[in-house]
């Protein structure tokens, strides 16, 4: 099962290194990472979206982080409730004929065209995970090129 | 100077680790980063935004990505024409009768509230970094209790 956990960070050299670090020497897999600044910029966040199959995991996980002396504060978005939103950027390939088409298709989602250029469009989208695993599903008959994810960002 | 990095990497455990140990090793100051699978999910993509005050610095970065064993590709987006994004959500203080002109200003950005709950409206933008920097000054004026960015992801 997939979590998401924020963790807001001294904006210091190094961090991002050692927390990534203690991800891989105990085997957590990271699915996505969204790092950056905060409102004040000696902070940073991290949105780390992680596999782990049972509570035990997670909450290991959890303590090895309030470790680091860096951390400031961790958020477990598991049981919480809290708004999240992912951008994404989409190629895909799409003649004149096929534009009309694509158009219709996207207005279902927050996505619109940002970019055609010689049969090739490039798509915004920004929305929940699983509105986006739908888009992604529903674009693929176009031919999905290029494909850019941020991962997932979450605020309780 | 700010650069954009996009690495393609293979999605094997302690990649992540790996690539930001050797920007940390060298004293490299990541802004920003972004990982997540693409289209082929043995694949991922990291999108880095660094700051490297000279050409030189940064040709160091790539020579030394490039001789990572789990390294496909590099993209320097920093003379090559690109589309460019990124997502933030944003808490400010919002009471009911300030609400009518945040959204009037909201409306010159690709901007919108999307919870509004006791005096608090979370927002979503998704522009260029020129345009969410002057968002969020814009914004400052209501008092921004917390922000989060999900940091540049870039496309040729």
């Amino acid at each position: 099962m997939r979590h998401t956990i924020s963790v807001l960070v001294e904006n210091k050299f190094g961090v991002l290194a050692r927390i990534a670090g203690l991800f891989s020497a105990r085997g957590y897999n990271i699915a996505s990472l969204a790092v950056s600044e905060t409102q004040d910029p000696t902070i940073s966040c991290m949105t780390i979206v992680v596999e782990a199959e049972d509570e035990k995991i997670l909450e290991q996980i959890k303590k090895q982080l309030n470790k680091l002396i860096d951390v400031i504060r961790i958020i477990d978005f598991t049981k919480k409730e809290h708004a999240e939103r992912e951008l994404i950027l989409v190629k895909v390939k799409c003649s004149g004929k096929d534009k009309a088409n694509l158009e219709s298709l996207l207005k279902k989602y927050v996505a619109k065209v940002i970019q055609h250029k010689e049969g090739i469009c490039i798509i915004e989208a920004v929305d929940r995970q699983e509105q986006i695993r739908q888009l992604l599903e529903a674009l693929s008959q176009f031919g999905i090129e290029e494909l850019i994810r941020t991962g997932k960002i979450a605020m309780a």
